[in-house]
């Protein structure tokens, strides 16, 4: 992968991307980054992730970070969650960022359904399922400029 | 892509890589993602990054909001940034987090010069050029279970 000063392209337009379109693309990808504060710093995770109901992110992870963990149940938080799909070298592609809570998902039936449908790719890590709920969607796709 | 319940594949483990090793990792991809605040918010926006010496992460972007920007010069900030290479169907590759104080560059000498290296990929962005000094280095590398 390579493609910052080999040029060749021309300059590309990065056009918004609506919301629900947003969420279609987000949901089409199985991966992507959650964003989050940890100790007071900015800290991010590639997780595995599902849209439900074309709304709501769900992944499974551990938001704060061990030490607080260990003494009560993760907090609500707000968290951005990003997914892209870019081309690197054709400089062509999509990111869409959601930002909003993180709740922690504790009906046990929900938990159930959702261990079945998100398997953590690495075993055995401590994590919690959370559930995103969009509150700002944004996103950006990345297309030729037209010549003028 | 797809992978998440398609299964087929044994669990993986998250094998920790080494500082020296996690940077020439980053420095073999062209982009990334850069996590900052922004109005209290946690934010996240892909860009096209090099690194300098082995060390020094440059980037091109704006990692305040437009009011603030507008009316001062961007302000020494904590990022995170981070760059993988995973492939979602075999659930095999790597992330690398470089976590550190983001510095504006304004040496003249030294802006002309990433300016050259680092061509955005969207023109008309107003940035600023940003080095990342790497504080904190961490990095998995997802390899396939040993049978025990």
């Amino acid at each position: 992968m390579s493609g910052i000063s080999e040029g060749g392209f021309g300059p590309r337009r990065a056009v918004p991307i609506r919301r629900a379109e947003a969420l279609r693309l987000l949901a089409s990808v199985p991966f992507g980054r959650v964003i989050f504060t940890r100790d007071a710093l900015p800290a991010v995770r590639p997780v595995n992730h599902f849209v439900e109901d074309s709304e709501i992110v769900v992944v499974r992870t551990r938001l704060t970070s061990r030490l607080t963990s260990a003494v009560r149940a993760e907090p609500d938080v707000v968290v951005a969650y990003e997914a892209d799909d870019i081309d690197p070298v054709a400089q062509l592609g999509w990111s869409v960022v959601v930002t909003g809570i993180a709740r922690p998902v504790t009906d046990p039936e929900r938990v159930e359904r959702y261990e079945r449908l998100l398997r953590p790719w690495v075993e055995g890590s401590m994590d919690s399922i959370v559930a995103i709920e969009p509150t700002l969607v944004s996103g950006i796709r990345l297309v030729e400029e037209k010549a003028g």
